[in-house]
């Protein structure tokens, strides 16, 4: 069931959303935690795959987003997966810093509490 | 940084995507793996919290989709986490069974390699 894919394949094997856009779940590499979602374009996938720096298209200001250009707070790409049917990501990533523009270590720091 | 949320708070610290959508990233509670990714509205959101069984909005059918109904691999809600801007949730969750329509534990099987 589980397989690995040349790069090529690798991108041939997602589909993009009607805007060109994939999901990606960051999650670090090394606690499992769930750090964040954004966005790539194929642009982006290929850029994080050719560099190992994972890079990602922000919707809000419709740019090439280098996580941790500005911060610092970088991610390097660990391991990279692609679901059952190609339209999500799953990034295992080696975190520098806080992943959250927050300063939190996740960005998924507030629960539902019955 | 960490805060809890009361069920109608946490509703409301929800942002939708313009189709009513916001994105759902299912990890297991008990390994830390990420299962999968699915999309839920305000009512399959509430449906979720009010009933601990995890329960999407179909994109592909259009239709409430509580997770496991015909295959009975569902999922129990454990932990509802949303992120920093509200648009993205993370549940940790007890899966029972294949998280994945494949017959995989997880939706993400397949990896790139360099």
């Amino acid at each position: 069931m589980t397989g690995t894919l040349t790069r090529d394949a690798f991108v041939a094997a997602v589909t993009f959303d009607a805007n060109g856009l994939v999901p990606v779940v960051a999650q670090s590499a090394a606690t499992g935690e769930v750090l964040m979602l954004a966005w790539m374009n194929r642009d982006t996938l290929e850029r994080t795959l050719s560099t190992g720096e994972v890079t990602y298209w922000s919707r809000s200001r419709q740019e090439v987003w280098r996580k941790g250009a500005t911060s610092g707070h970088v991610q390097h790409l660990v391991e990279a997966w692609v679901d059952c049917d190609g339209d999500t990501l799953l990034m295992k990533v080696d975190q520098t810093g806080p992943a959250c523009h927050t300063g939190a270590p996740s960005c998924f720091f507030r629960r539902y509490q019955k």
